[in-house]
């Protein structure tokens, strides 16, 4: 057996081991392997998987840093394997797997809080390599801490074409008859695939995976799509044994990966071929056999999915309706229970439709609405482009101007004592204030934002002895303005203008 | 008996009769006068009141031309009177008084339509007379058909001056230790009032009433406000005898003037010293007492009055939530099945408070928004000003910039075919599509409005053989664009901003 890379082992890092195998027959189906991983503090029985050309391959993040034991065994081969390696602590930035924290949020596993701020580019893994390194390139140092792309190829608007692999061995429908629609057909009909859904195409997966994995360097989560409804190539309507054989290879593939996050679906209701039976069995096969439990989501079109299913750690929303949204995250936590996250919130841009054709500023005060009733919110661009290149889909660059203020907004989120902001109670006739979540109010950080409201001046009373610092954020201009220190009963001035907010912290 | 301006006297319009009467001990209470109208169309019997110095008056709404008998009686004299006076057929401008039509919407008596944009100024007639001349020449040629204003003076922010008059004997509490404050408290238990509830000051609802009729003359709907909270006079807390007393008072001085419409209260909520008992009697009593059956309603502040109630001729709302009420224009007209009228939707401004400071391209969404639902909406302005004379209480000039906006929006209104639109079921992702609320779909009128969406085309597919005309109209800039005819599946390009609608019409 042969360790990848060993040196670079470290806890919430990935150890990988390669070993040759039975290539007879369909290895994928024909033959398993697996790896128990015991150390002083942990123990864990991991499948490996079949990666093409007689090689198989376990991979592993370890929990703890020390030594490890290592026995693989399975049909793969004739011989059981041994051997040893010791992780190292956790490098700089690395804080390992992001877990639900203080019910309502999330923090990575060492203690240090998420603050998510996603966006979206769906199949931007199945461009050309020139545009993937753009995409990577654009997200180091942007706003965004997390994304959601698809694991298999789309099929809608502004993206019709072929995507640079295909996941499983055969060939494609021919594309020559699909022309650029504007009222998009989910899941046709189109004659013509010929695929073999027991062979997967290693170098798709390897291609997918080498880009959680610069997400990973980049400190960026990877909210990984596992299926969905843009589809012409049928992998939206394979059969429950051939999304289970799928379901369990990316397990063994990714989930060493400590970014990764588990989104059984986009638009799950899009997809006539799934029942209700279908995505509670894959749920809580992910849950059984995603040995690190990373968070698990399902995401919705126009119904939402019950996100109170055990094997649902966070619901992951799209609006339900033209005009709210935002608005509603403070139900939702009452509702479910569990963080909040508007994955789809509508996209900056000017497309056709109405889910992608926002303004910046409104965007922004999505993401700000959501953040002080509690919630996280997604971004993503669809503006008009000549080489029909859309961050949505494709990546690429930003041409839009809310990612700026959204890096601003999570340098406010930064800044909150605790972990994550929760809505005060009583405040909701003139924008909504917010204190954090598992801090007591007598802690003294409050955060009031006023959206589209522009008040000239705002009054505020504080019944007690304290001293507080006064701000005055406008979230748009991205500027912060230190007012001095105020006790008792005092007004602020105010620009009078939208998207401005004030925060207040008490004085040690 | 004395007929006024006999000469004037026309369907619609008004015959006031003055005659001499009782003096000693206190009119208001000890006599009546009732007054009998017939002609070859009806017979109605009216109260009519003491308008002070012995002087006694009826008045009186002719629906019909023609020759009218009149037979006064009561107890405010020994004598009968009989008269007769023609009624001529009404002059140009007047077509009656505004009635619910097509079950959401309004039209005069005539049958013209009455496209409803209101606008707010709580007591503008209580104003020096400069500033009330400066409203009434604002509110000519303006877009509002339409204002909501107080018979009792106004005790809140902006407003803790006295009235130029009081619509009761007596005089008030010292003001002097009433201080300009920002956070109101509603009917303070202010000492010193002294009023006889059992006589009013004629000059009060002379002067009122002088403004109702300036209104008329400008085609404007007077929606009076008969009770509200803010209040430091005791109006807000007169016992049910008062308050009948009051009632009819009013109804006998104004009911004849065919532009009123009685709000029964504005935020009858916070009037703890009315039940649900009191607001169904004084429902009831303006429901039976008014001859001519205006528009009655109550407004809200937190909760919905039960615009179920037989009284309740439409739905005069106050937004509920923060951040959402046009798009629910809808909704309510499916429960209520009456007019739906935003009489407050927050007002263009820039004060402290949360409904009095949203921008002026916000406010006419909600209008544009309601009018696509099948409603309507009012308008109002809260610019801090150095005189503090705001729009929203006091009246005077415009200084937003929604007025323009919505006078533009009212012509595009008064071009629907029939009487209302009302919303399309299956639009509600990309924006709202309306059609004439009593007109088939086949008879080719279609608005659909994008509000914040932002799209750089749509496409639409019509499916018959007919030709439409499109139209691009730019909300905030006021423009309409004539693109052309089309017909079938068609694609129209759109500037990709804010506030855009498109008219499609099919050609005769």
């Amino acid at each position: 057996m042969k360790i990848i890379d060993e040196e670079q082992v470290e806890r919430w890092g990935f150890v990988e081991i390669e070993l040759e195998g039975k290539s007879d027959g369909n290895p994928f189906l024909d033959y398993f392997i697996k790896a128990r991983f015991r150390s002083e503090n942990e123990e864990k029985t991991v499948d490996g998987f079949y990666d093409g050309d007689g090689i198989y391959r376990v991979r592993f993040m370890p929990s703890y840093s020390g030594v490890y034991q290592v026995l693989i065994s399975g049909s793969f081969s004739s011989r059981e394997y041994r051997g040893s390696f010791t992780a190292a602590e956790p490098s700089e930035g690395n804080h390992g797997p992001v877990r639900v924290a203080n019910t309502y949020h999330f923090a990575y596993e060492d203690g240090t809080p998420h603050y998510s701020v996603g966006t979206t580019a769906y199949v931007w893994t199945h461009q050309k390599e020139d545009l993937r390194r753009q995409t990577l390139e654009t997200l180091k140092n942007s706003a965004f801490n997390k994304i959601r792309f698809c694991v298999f190829p789309k099929h809608y608007d502004y993206n019709f074409n072929e995507p640079e692999t295909y996941p499983y061995e055969g060939t494609p429908c021919d594309n020559s008859g699909i022309t650029k629609k504007n009222f998009i057909e989910y899941t046709p009909d189109t004659p013509g695939n010929n695929w073999d859904f027991t062979k997967f195409n290693p170098e798709h997966f390897r291609l997918f995976e080498s880009q959680i994995q610069e997400l990973m360097r980049l400190g960026i989560e990877a909210d990984i799509i596992m299926l969905h409804p843009y589809d012409r190539w049928g992998f939206s309507k394979m059969s429950a044994d051939e999304d289970n054989l799928y379901f369990n290879y990316i397990i063994a593939r990714f989930s060493a990966f400590r970014n990764v996050w588990w989104s059984l679906a986009n638009e799950y209701d899009l997809m006539p071929a799934k029942s209700l039976k279908d995505w509670e069995r894959l749920g809580n096969l992910i849950s059984e056999k995603d040995p690190y439990r990373h968070l698990r989501s399902i995401h919705n079109c126009h119904h939402f999915y019950n996100h109170s299913a055990s094997w649902i750690t966070h619901c992951s929303i799209q609006r339900q309706e033209l005009n709210q949204l935002s608005e509603l995250v403070d139900q939702w936590r009452e509702i479910y229970r569990k963080p909040v996250v508007l994955d789809e919130i509508s996209y900056e841009g000017n497309i056709q439709h109405g889910w992608g054709n926002i303004g910046p500023r409104e965007l922004v005060r999505r993401f700000w609405e959501a953040l002080c009733r509690g919630g996280y919110s997604g971004h993503g661009e669809t503006y008009l482009h000549p080489e029909e290149i859309l961050w949505w889909s494709h990546g690429g660059v930003f041409h839009g101007e809310s990612p700026d203020r959204l890096l601003f907004m999570r340098s406010v989120m930064e800044d909150v004592p605790g972990c994550g902001l929760k809505p005060r109670k009583d405040s909701r006739w003139a924008g909504i204030a917010a204190v954090p979540e598992a801090v007591s109010e007598t802690d003294g950080y409050f955060l009031f934002y006023y959206g589209i409201h522009r008040p000239s001046f705002r009054e505020f009373f504080f019944d007690d002895e304290r001293v507080y610092r006064v701000e005055v954020i406008d979230t748009w201009n991205m500027t912060i303005e230190d007012r001095g220190l105020y006790k008792g009963h005092f007004r602020v001035e105010m620009p009078g203008c939208e998207y401005i907010a004030i925060r207040i912290i008490a004085e040690e």
